[in-house]
């Protein structure tokens, strides 16, 4: 049996719809790093009929006790670069290359340093080539374009990472921009953005972390077509993503900012719930609708005494309270982290197959 | 008092919230062309705290008669086009230039004519250079290109329009992709799409129909800002955009498309509804919350033997039962449709305007 990557409680397996976990995967699909499709289309036809608006009762099931299977996105990550590292070694055999990952990091916040050096050691660990530009905090804007520039041209470089945020000074807007589109690994740039939210368009890429939350989603067998899925947060590189991918996949998405009023009340009637609000434990448990899934995207640093750096970082959902409400849940850390990380590793791969056309 | 863009049904002024109507706008505002703003920014803080998650109870009125303010498009878009002329009289005398839309018509579909000659008819009637550049139905995909190439470069236009949609074999996004952005009044690039709904950013144009109903709700005094909206229908040229607009407008957007299960609890819940979805009588009265803004963006042509031409333009709502619930309802026609083509004048002015850099 393959790597075990959700932790059971209680006999929970017979409650679940059919699962598709990576002990099974493992053996049917081998070649194949994700579950989820490259890309969803929103091209099914929108074709309104009395079926589609037929009473479906909603399923609110009670429970009492910790229920909910929690994912552990560290294991389903490894696997997913086991798989990225298999495919690398095979690409080095036929062409002698392998994909090439920059990094630009400007400043010296101790967060963006930790996400920097976990990229690059992932990076390091499935075979790709990894190269960092490392300035100042008060480098010119210049400087960060020339780095951009450079890596631009350089075709052993396969995907461009400008590490956010920036220091104040500098315009975020106008640096990601520079970005060649086909390297824009992280999938900001607003021409990728804006495929990514039309019918009939494709974006080169696929923001990291709604990929990863997809991929999360799928793994644990949770239908997300004609769901209902709440977004918690709007900004650029989770929430509104996240919220154009599930419309992809067909869920019904509705996304709460704070100028919602009862987001609580919205929030307990979803089946899929993705918190990206970075605000510490603001989903509570009766947020929840029995049986939903969660997942967690916040992450978010806060005082903690006991633990070796003096602080922890918090997701946004009450996770004791969640756990015995949901059927399926994200730990944080150790939740949706890991699978960015894999995902970024995904996008660089996928554009290395692309540029250097290996199938 | 100036132009009375609403029907009165009984004394229902006093229910209402304080409206700012045309004739309050027509002494206090008059050099302004609308109502709502430029673009709505994204950019508030999103500051999650207590009072955000406080619980506002729905307030259900009940309504038992005929209710709902009908809102009059054509009258609204009226005083719209007439404050356009007004500024286009005035960009003649200072500059001697006057604003260029051009549109590109292929084939014969008699929709798609009777559009293009009202865009036309109302480019005449604001006094904006107009041109048509017809093309037959077979003709090759180059024809449209070079069509659209000559307008890009061609100075005194500022807006190009391709009217959709077009024959089957041509490819529609690498045609619109050809529009040069400054140009595409439409708004319907992607990279246009994308800095709609990503914060921080800004696009060149808000696409007509959305930019119409905004204008619409704002018209009519009803509050966007944490409200619940749900917009019926996924369309690039609609559904998609006007959702990105509402939420730029801080309203609490929930998306509803053919796979939505119970399509109707979710429309019922919404202080604002929009639909799109192109198909006669989707809504019905139970759709609709008491109390509820509702605009129809549908226009389906159903035939009606007792019309001139054979057929009448269908809404996707029962008027008959909405008006009923509604406080404020669009009619179909004379609704959002006069609204569209007020907002397509309004884009191109914006456009010759900032070319031409006229105040």
């Amino acid at each position: 049996m393959g790597l075990v990557a959700v932790s059971w409680t209680k006999n929970l397996r017979k409650r679940l719809p059919p699962t598709r976990f990576l002990h099974d995967l493992k053996d049917s699909q081998s070649d194949q790093i994700l579950i989820s499709p490259p890309l969803a289309s929103l091209d099914l036809p929108d074709i309104w009929s009395p079926s589609s608006c037929r009473s479906v009762p909603a399923i609110h099931k009670s429970f009492n006790e910790q229920t909910a299977v929690v994912l552990d996105g560290k294991l389903i990550s490894m696997e997913i670069r086991s798989k990225i590292a298999a495919k690398v070694r095979q690409m080095k055999k036929c062409l002698g290359k392998v994909p090439g990952l920059a990094v630009i990091s400007v400043g010296e916040r101790r967060d963006s340093q930790t996400y920097v050096r976990n990229k690059i050691l992932a990076c390091e660990e499935v075979g790709f080539k990894s190269l960092v530009t490392e300035l100042p905090t008060y480098c010119a804007e210049t400087d960060v374009q020339n780095a951009i520039r450079k890596f631009n041209k350089d075709p052993s470089i396969h995907g461009i990472l400008v590490q956010l945020p920036l220091p104040q000074h500098l315009d975020e807007e106008k640096v990601l921009d520079n970005v060649c589109l086909e390297k824009d690994v992280d999938g900001f740039h607003p021409l990728n953005m804006g495929n990514l939210s039309m019918r009939g368009r494709e974006p080169h890429f696929t923001p990291c972390t709604p990929k990863g939350c997809i991929e999360l989603l799928m793994r644990s067998g949770v239908k997300i077509m004609g769901k209902k899925a709440v977004v918690i947060g709007r900004s650029n590189i989770v929430g509104l993503p996240t919220s154009l991918l599930l419309q992809r996949h067909h869920a019904t998405v509705t996304v709460i900012h704070a100028f919602t009023e009862n987001p609580e009340q919205i929030t307990s009637d979803a089946d899929i719930v993705v918190s990206a609000a970075g605000v510490p434990n603001l989903v509570r448990g009766n947020w929840i609708k029995p049986g939903a899934t969660v997942i967690d995207v916040g992450t978010t640093p806060v005082e903690d005494p006991g633990s070796q750096d003096g602080y922890r970082l918090a997701g946004d959902v009450c996770f004791e309270e969640a756990i015995t409400v949901a059927s399926v849940i994200t730990p944080v850390p150790g939740g949706v982290g890991p699978m960015t990380v894999a995902m970024l590793l995904c996008n660089t791969l996928d554009s290395a197959k692309r540029m250097l056309s290996f199938g």
